[in-house]
């Protein structure tokens, strides 16, 4: 089991005494993570309530802060029971029997236009053995295809647009990867969540990695290949960023800095600490 | 309460053993929805099962069918009991209270690119009052704007791309109406039925429409001004087109004829015809 | 030297006494090509001239047709007298000292959006030694990497969708070879111009071909590989297929027929055949 | 007569003892401007010439700079005779008639896809009356459609896009401007050239504006509205941004800092200082 400490800090400029926050930003809560304690302080005269309770795969509250300077700061401890298992036996589902909440994470989305991808990913991966190796074939693919730069694509760029580009930030890598295992007819989906591992240097942020359907799970993926996924905290989880921004903002209302993230993997008896791992990762 | 007899029959041509077929092509089972009596036939040889049973939003059914041509007969009776109501009343829904499933509908997707209508919609719909009056002004300016027509558009046109061509077909009208009401912060999404009232001479066919959360309910709007909106039988609702196919092709499978369509309103005592209103129409 | 014959029948449908045809449909003159004999025929009652004239190399003519059925004959014997190079001294051009209008060449343009494939085309081609081979390598890869289809793509789509897609036409494996060459900081143009030596049973049709400046002169390749780019005839040369469309139509004008076109080369003393070269080859 | 005193400095840091830097920034010479004097000085060691001698539409200098930092500095005298005239008389001219140097700029190109707006302006603007008035009700619809933001655009932004996002800066409302003409078969083209008369704290830059064709002349239009275009002196001409850039970099090359423009009309005996006018205005 792992146990991470996750502690953030939001910070908007309110410029409208009628605006609303939207938040999707703490852990999730599922079979494999739970959230054991949390607490989250905002500007005084601040009205919130969960409207996501008790906890689930995507929890929002709803916010009306008052006019001025607004500030969340969030801490909570986190267990994450990761499952790690041998890759060969991790079939491609059958697309007839996948169950239907599945089913529609094969369908193209706003920014994985995987209709418009099918001819380039037969050719690219069509010839790859089905299962868990494409599916790594593709991550791969995206990640030695891709640039990393942090200027060239924006919040409404998509994978069609990436792949002509090849430039991104975790957030296009992600798409991607999703828009051509969905091409190839499997199930794949966005995930935000915390960053773990990235170089030591550099200041935490939130992340943007995938899950793809195979055998009867959810698999962790990160053609990114900026951390180590299994320290990675889940928050958010849908088709891709369009469902699952952090935060969403109603009225006049700008973001005033970068959010602030920190987060640590505790150590203790009957604690383990994110590692890499070669088999199959999930997290759900 | 309007009763239809609905019949459809599907052709395709499966050139692959072990392709299979996915269609949500049944009407939906609501609350003012009801599928009284119901009858499929496919080619002999074909194995099928409905995957959403019971009868609900919507219906999927799965089939593996011999090589060859694959035929599907279908026919049920149906009741609609649509709400009419004062439109007065129907005020735009404060975000930050939608219900989680509503707010799904706010989101950008494939085919309705709303974050990119932002500007757009507020430079053309910001001055209207909020409410009933503001979508249906979305609407008409929809119809008023595109010219309908067969050809200028293929199942992969988006919202966005019909706004710039000017035309297109029920689908793309559809799309252009939920993005613009989206990008206004207003939920809305797509529905797939069948069309009724349209041109006595032309054949029936499939259709697609739009439902617009106000208040608390969804309400049908049709920018294509094609048919009667009472008369239609819902089948599939989602975000956009991407969500709801009639039919998922896997393996080598072509559509080998149009789907002949035919619906009839009943008339009986108890029975009404399906007819335009002013008001506001409901069906969920 | 080469001697080709050529006869062309063109149909319009004429709905609007004002109407206006613009062709861009004859053989060009070139140092290298001649038109030694031509005739034009039109339906009684157009009244059209030449606009570029002396014949050069886009030749325009306007025409005003009456009311009705329009029909072009067109009828002419083209010499050409092709460069057959050794390809081993043909080097890329210093940007810097191209002549000017060469330089024109070297820009993103309506379907060779080049400006948005620099990194795919350094990724993908910035390794191959400068010069012919590397130009000879981005054909090979266009013609490996599309599949030729001809309902996949409009008169709309550029190469960045052709690069998505993988699917098109003469037209679209013409633009994506420029796009990517343009990329690479090579000149590169779009001709227009007539099949030949493609499938015997086929009819012939206008085909459309790459020119790609190396040393001091313009090359032919022809990324589709359908035919004998020698027994090529040129007609118009642009920078993509929205300089050159071989007919513009203002008014109520629509085109009826596909056009009939056939060519043959000659046979006789001094005369030879259009054949396969592995050298470079020039017709400018 | 207008006589204007020009003054620029542009920084580059050269990483590449290779690089090339291609400029099209000095004023043009056309019928109605004239460069009287000039002066261009370059960091030590560059070794440059004028490509395009004697001075001509657009001006071209191939420069190879030493690696390091790079400045040029540019100093001009240039008179201008704006042509002033009636409206009334300027109809659009008939396109089966247009020289052949004109019909280039009915076509669609990079960034003016006017090809794909061809519904969109025929329902806009085809019920105006030909002619002047109609090309002055484009010019303000773009100006009163689009907001000036300085960051939501790129340097590959089109037409279309901006058309659909409404937000741009004087690059992206010439490039709509001129989309729209073409898409009314009306000649448009793209001008760059220095900014006058623009709100005096602002420092100046380089700017873009549209040239249309009426009659038998290029007549210029602002649609950004931004300042005097009588004192606008022309650098640029060609169908769209893609045609002139000011600067052109090969290799290694980034822009160190915004150029630093200065521009200043004369005051004397037989000068005029540039002002609005209702009438036509033609600089070329």
């Amino acid at each position: 089991m792992i146990r991470m400490q996750l502690h953030f800090e939001l910070d908007y400029l309110v410029n409208d005494a009628n605006a609303s926050l939207l938040f999707n930003v703490q852990p999730a809560c599922t079979a494999l993570q739970r959230v054991e304690q949390e607490r989250m302080e905002m500007t005084p005269g601040a009205a919130w309530h969960e409207r996501e309770a008790p906890c689930r795969l995507n929890r929002l509250i709803s916010v009306k802060a008052p006019a001025g300077r607004f500030h969340l700061t969030y801490q909570a401890a986190v267990t994450v029971q990761p499952l790690v298992e041998p890759t060969s036996a991790l079939a491609e589902a059958d697309v007839a029997s996948l169950p239907h909440d599945v089913l529609g994470y094969l369908m193209p989305s706003r920014y994985c236009e995987s209709d418009r991808l099918i001819n380039f990913a037969e050719a690219t991966f069509g010839e790859i053995p089905s299962g868990y190796a494409r599916v790594l074939a593709v991550r791969d693919w995206v990640r030695r295809k891709l640039r990393y730069a942090s200027s060239a694509s924006t919040t409404r760029t998509s994978a069609v647009e990436t792949l002509t580009d090849r430039v991104g930030v975790c957030r296009d890598y992600a798409h991607v990867m999703i828009a051509l295992c969905r091409a190839l007819s499997i199930p794949a989906r966005y995930v935000t969540g915390t960053d773990f591992g990235a170089d030591a240097g550099k200041p935490m942020d939130f992340h943007a990695y995938v899950e793809v359907w195979l055998g009867q799970r959810w698999y962790v993926f990160d053609p990114s290949g900026l951390g180590i996924p299994m320290g990675y905290l889940r928050i958010g989880t849908g088709r891709d960023a369009a469902d699952v921004p952090y935060a969403m903002l109603f009225g006049d209302v700008i973001s005033d800095y970068a959010p602030l993230v920190r987060v640590t993997a505790e150590q203790g008896p009957g604690l383990e600490m994110p590692r890499h791992v070669e088999e199959a990762l999930s997290t759900m």
